[in-house]
């Protein structure tokens, strides 16, 4: 490898929008100097991660971007939440995003997020710990809120059962997880779900933790929720392909997951929290630190997509105002300042569409086009002209200097 | 066939570029009244050769701008520079480029190139004739300076082999090849080309050329080196599939070999000699000349992308200004004239890179879009969009009138 030029890859989650108010979205709503500057002095473009009409997961659309085809790369949320919250899988492992929940006795729903948690998981999820079923090791983590992570390791598993988790609190009862093909591994493997689903509810109901919570008239975390399971497999790195250093700073542990996924090193960075509220100005320093080790700095902010999550205009507002601070901070750093999203969250639908979002490469060389503003409807006469996910990345390697020539 | 009009095809080596100088591209800073005449008059657009992000090779990408998709069609650039010096290849041949080098005694590189010779490389070729080593006959010609090509012919070869030629002059040795599969085919083809290797060294060790240039100081040209090998495989002209006669006009060998692999005929043209210094009148004479007897012409300009190999920002404008200089005395001919390039050299990186190139077709009754320029910025808004190789054979295809329609 032979680097050209280091690069920092800013992704803005569900930063993509459609009409919000006066007839614009929010990227034109808002006053955002440094994003416009960079706009106009590097080039732009329109980008669909996963292709045109397809509504990204936030998993799937950052493997794209990362340079690894969700086709053969994504193997379900589970392992990424679990690398994000820290365990180191091994091959074969099959991990699971759980939430805490609320059940009665007979086991129908009464909270799927257990009245949404505080920090009372990681105490919760201790309990849980040291279970072993048929020879299969059970591992569980907790993660933000109600949110944790559920690990069996052991010979013979499949990920290709159902979940438990019916993914609404409407009148519906615990799902029994069933093997999604008849091999003998599936049948084992949604047994064992099936067990540790049951044992979670013997071990939660009694915790003091919860006995403490029903004392307050607070619903108990009383029963774990499996879904996305997957099963972990290794894969190659972005040095093993490019032959450089990558570093990712995220507050949330699905990133985390992600850049941990392709190999690259999670910088902890105090204060970044992955919501609204998180410290823009530590993570454009901690970034600043970073290219002094690293060739790729891969940096995720979560607020953008949790205001549109909740429609809340205002905030995806405040969140953009605070991207734009951060770019400020960073473009005269020697790189590839590069900004995009990984989908659009519309604020007027709530939910990930399949609208293209901008993307800006700013720095060294690179064509100047005559987009004077950074949006969505300025981005499209861009000289990047619409690209997809995968197609990002190697504009990027390619800039990097660390692409190969096809051909002679 | 019913050919409707005929066309040009003018690739422009290495066109596209970054920003080069006061935020502009090369194509940018040049006076080029012709060129910015045709965008004006015609349809203009932007392309990858083989998709966005892809650092195109000159090989793959004329292959797929003529239809022919280089995963198919490209077996390595042996055999296009082996049809391009005129060797008459036969199904199953392996071709190898090679360079005449200079080693020491123990086969360390002294240089690559062996200082570049000048004109000698076609007397020494002949010394390196006649050779047949386990039945295989050796073919062997020069190209232009130190470059030449390797042809084995006989049963049961491979060129699935790896090269001889360690592609740097520093501190390494010659290479010894070695078959990548296990098949025999590989085993015999690999031993030949060492044996050719070796050979090469004891005949031009001693050869009177050699001790000449050893006379006058001058690095000798004591052994060829291979790389680049590939099987000769008859492809389907464009003859064939389309109907129509087409021809080149080319000073470099490998553009000649391209147009002969897919059936064009080759024009010699004096004064066309792939450099800066290229007589670009005598080949628009040609091209007019053509037109007469041909329904295609394709003309390749090398010197633009010799000049951004160079990093000679001053040369990549003359090379332009040629460039606008041909196009003016072809405008007139009753043919598209089609301007576009087979990848980017920007002048500040002095490679290949994946950058868009700017595409413009001029003639007929085609749409007059809103360009005025004829550059990569310009370039973005015109209506023919952002297309690749493949796709602008089709609409090249078409605008002939030899397409054909998909349904009915």
């Amino acid at each position: 490898m032979f680097l050209e030029k280091k690069a920092i890859l800013v992704i803005v989650d569900g930063l993509g929008d459609r009409v919000a108010r006066e007839g614009k979205t929010p990227l034109q709503l808002t006053k955002k100097p440094n994003l416009d500057e960079l706009a106009r002095e590097g080039s732009v473009g329109l980008m669909n991660a996963l292709g045109p009409g397809v509504i990204p997961g936030s998993d799937t659309s950052h493997l794209a971007i990362l340079g690894y085809e969700p086709s053969i790369y994504y193997k379900g949320r589970g392992p990424l939440e679990a690398l994000g919250v820290g365990i180191n899988l091994k091959e074969g492992d099959v991990a699971f995003r759980c939430n805490f929940a609320t059940v009665d006795e007979e086991l129908k729903i009464i909270d799927r997020r257990a009245g949404r948690l505080k920090d009372e998981g990681k105490e919760l999820a201790k309990s849980l710990q040291g279970l072993k079923i048929e020879g299969i090791e059970v591992i569980f983590a907790s993660s933000t809120e109600h949110r944790g992570v559920l690990v069996l390791r052991g010979d013979g598993l499949s990920s290709d059962i159902s979940d438990t988790d019916p993914h609404t609190s409407e009148n519906v009862f615990v799902l029994e997880s069933k093997p999604l093909n008849p091999g003998k591994e599936t049948k084992k493997t949604a047994k064992i779900v099936n067990e540790v689903v049951k044992k979670s509810k013997d071990i939660l109901s009694s915790h003091p933790i919860n006995k403490q919570r029903e004392k307050e008239g607070k619903l108990p975390a009383n029963i774990i929720l499996t879904r996305g399971a997957g099963a972990y497999q290794k894969v190659e790195s972005l040095k093993d392909r490019y032959g450089f250093n990558s570093c990712c700073i995220a507050g949330a542990a699905l990133y985390k997951g992600v850049a941990i996924y392709v190999g690259m090193e999670v910088l902890e960075v105090p204060g970044a929290t992955g919501r609204i509220d998180t410290d823009i100005e530590a993570k454009a320093f901690a970034a600043k630190e970073a290219l002094k080790k690293f060739d790729f700095v891969f940096i995720h902010i979560k607020g953008t997509d949790s205001a549109s999550h909740d429609g809340n205009l205002k905030d995806k507002i405040l969140m953009i105002e605070k991207v734009d601070k951060l770019v400020n901070l960073l473009k005269k750093e020697d790189a590839y300042l590069i900004v995009t999203a990984d989908h659009s969250t519309p604020v007027s639908i709530k939910r990930h569409s399949s609208d293209s979002v901008p993307l800006l490469i700013y720095g060294g060389n690179i064509r100047k086009d005559k987009v004077k503003f950074f949006d969505e409807i300025s981005a499209s006469s861009g000289c990047l002209g619409h690209l997809t996910g995968i197609q990002l990345n190697k504009v990027i390697i390619d800039l990097m200097g660390c692409g190969h020539i096809v051909g002679s």
